[in-house]
């Protein structure tokens, strides 16, 4: 693989956990709506691979796709509580953009960063807590209907079917990946939920190098570490890209590390 | 029931099958982007309960839904060709201001125009034209995940997501109906795909009239005739809503009615 791949959203917090940990792997073109700082990129990335574009820029993102071998699409509203007219532009109006510049551009593969909220409805009271205990064997694999749990959520769902439509259409890879509870060095504390869905920065990263080395058709995966509490399967993660996930946030559960922060889920 | 129900896109096809066959059977509020002419509604619905409105106008959209026991939403691009931009306008921002008028308003059942363009992918070319006749056992069923044809379906997939996190989050009864072919009078004329998802006007009316009057919490049937050839399942229309459809295509393969024009699909 000699041509680059590109990564929008480069600056938020999942393309800050991949360049951090495979920045050495790929050569980049970063996408953001900000400019890039230095210390937000590898020293390898050159100006001229940095893109400070607004996903909805047509003209802009056909620029940055140009030669590309494979997308890693992070960029969006990435609130929960984000508003509806904000997801409608940047997550279901921007991943549009994204991908119709993709197959115009003949990007063989195509990884969408999905959420949890996608199926966050499916954490009803009948279910919670038990759900996010290690014993409780109910488990979502990636084959089951969306049930968002607000209108970012329907925002994502939205993009694996814009995903779906692009993949049976007009022949490209695309892997959609349900991201949990990404957090930096340590799952979140007192927070079940959170711990269940965990993905540490270093699985994060794994778990996107495989979406470009793998071959897949179409297939929509959880991003979460190897974690007793789960809820999540992991198995076509593993079977279909190779995942390899290293943490668990139960090797965790008996510290008291306060000075670690919570997550947001993603 | 004494509130009246609310017909969105009333002037447009489906609308006027529904205004035809069960105009006599509810207190109807109808709202159309366009005047509706006196031809295209029934004498018992006063000017004042019919709406030149676009269904993105949300002050438009609210005061037309208030006081209303159900929503039938048929309005927006109808196209399966239609460009992005109006199916993101007019078919996903339109769908999203009327689920959020309506769980505003107190509205208890809403009944959503979805397509058989949700699912058109599924007729790969190792199924066709096998699928579309009488021994063929394919069945999709409503529990599939969606596989859009055309950004048109990508859309109507989105519509039914919104239902979907509408229903979980907001206690409204959701129905989403992937209409197939609806044409009046005969089944489209050599076109096997057309009369394997035919839907007669009678059909029509019968099936949406069962939106209004059953209890459900969310669904997705499919909207067609009980045709021979079929690959879609009207078992849960049945069984649900109470569905009883009268017409099947079959009826008429024998005829030459060279008189008769071929529908679209919806």
């Amino acid at each position: 693989m000699d041509e680059p791949v590109l990564l929008t959203g480069a600056g938020g917090r999942v393309g800050q956990a991949i360049l951090r940990h495979i920045g050495d792997r790929f050569e980049w073109r970063l996408l953001d709506r900000e400019q890039l700082g230095e210390s937000k990129r590898p020293d390898s990335v050159p100006d001229d691979d940095v893109f400070a574009t607004d996903i909805t820029d047509e003209a802009g993102v056909r620029e940055a796709i140009d030669g590309v071998y494979a997308v890693i699409h992070l960029a969006g509203d990435p609130r929960p509580e984000a508003p509806w007219d904000s997801v409608l532009r940047n997550n279901i109006d921007g991943t549009h953009t994204l991908f119709q510049a993709a197959v115009e551009a003949g990007v063989e593969k195509f990884a969408f960063a999905s959420s949890n909220h996608a199926v966050g409805a499916y954490e009803t009271t009948d279910r919670t807590p038990d759900l996010y205990r290690p014993e409780d064997d109910f488990r979502l694999n990636g084959t089951e209907l969306p049930r968002p749990s607000n209108l970012y959520g329907v925002s994502k769902a939205t993009g694996e079917i814009l995903g779906r439509y692009y993949h049976d259409n007009h022949d490209i890879s695309v892997v959609n990946v349900r991201i949990g509870n990404l957090t930096e060095g340590h799952p979140p504390i007192d927070y079940e939920r959170g711990q269940a869905m965990w993905l540490s920065y270093r699985d994060c990263a794994n778990l996107f190098e495989r979406c470009v080395l793998a071959d897949y058709d179409y297939e929509t995966v959880y991003g979460i570490s190897d974690n007793d509490r789960r809820y999540y399967s992991i198995e076509r993660a593993r079977s279909v890209l190779g995942y390899e996930p290293t943490d668990n946030s139960a090797e965790y559960e008996d510290e008291d590390e306060s000075d670690c922060a919570n997550g947001d889920d993603d």
